[in-house]
């Protein structure tokens, strides 16, 4: 694997690309690797990640995110397919704030299951809180000032 | 705006990107439209779809799910410069088993703090279960096979 550029030599992921971690691989092409998640949320849980490394959203370059996210659409595809998954969830976590622990950009690709002896995940917020208009004007306006 | 196709003519994403539909508009390119989630789970929530319509992730064309991507990249970034933000999750949730209610693809751009009175998500599951290392072996085969 010579699309490789790990600045710190010790990333985990860039240890499976290579081989020297073994993993349950799933697929992979040109620019991205795929691997099963080994704390699965659901039946088929499973991570997609460019190989070039990067640590996060903020980071990664425009063709290696469109590429991660390519694949992550082909595998969900097949999920479906394959595993009987009734939906499928992706998820990046960019930043410790946001539960990221592997600090090698990654799109877990999480198939949903009506039954739910195959699926764990609960929603991670409760929706129907009172919003506060006021507040996401302001927001809109901070972010929208940058766009 | 003629980019959209909408079997239904009720899409309501369709219809804030018509602007028949009023909402706090954050961003807009030539295949994309951002706009601020109603019911935030945090701070500056917020959600990019594609302007021409496809259900979900099973349905999105590649240069729309890409552009997409690039686009909530974009302002994931702003986000962190202009909110505060210490990370930023990306979601999508494509069919009802993985919590879609509104059936136009989005991707949610969830700014994360550590302040919590800025932020109410929780994990959606609690890592560190027993891993099932047969059994995820078995999901890796049946997805490899038509990969």
């Amino acid at each position: 694997m010579t699309d490789q550029v790990d600045p710190t030599g010790q990333c985990v992921f860039c240890g499976i690309v290579a081989g020297t971690i073994p993993y349950a691989k799933v697929a992979e092409d040109a620019m991205t690797f795929a691997f099963m998640d080994i704390d699965p949320g659901s039946d088929g849980h499973l991570v997609v990640i460019p190989k070039r490394h990067s640590a996060d959203l903020f980071e990664i370059s425009a063709d290696y995110l469109a590429a991660t996210t390519l694949t992550a659409q082909r595998i969900a595809k097949v999920a479906l397919s394959e595993l009987g998954a009734d939906g499928v969830n992706l998820l990046n976590c960019s930043g410790p704030a946001a539960w990221q622990t592997v600090f090698h950009f990654h799109l877990h690709v999480i198939p949903r299951y009506h039954d739910r002896s195959k699926d764990r995940l609960e929603l991670p917020f409760e929706p129907g809180m009172p919003a506060d208009a006021e507040a996401i004007a302001e927001h809109a306006r901070l972010l929208a000032a940058k766009l």
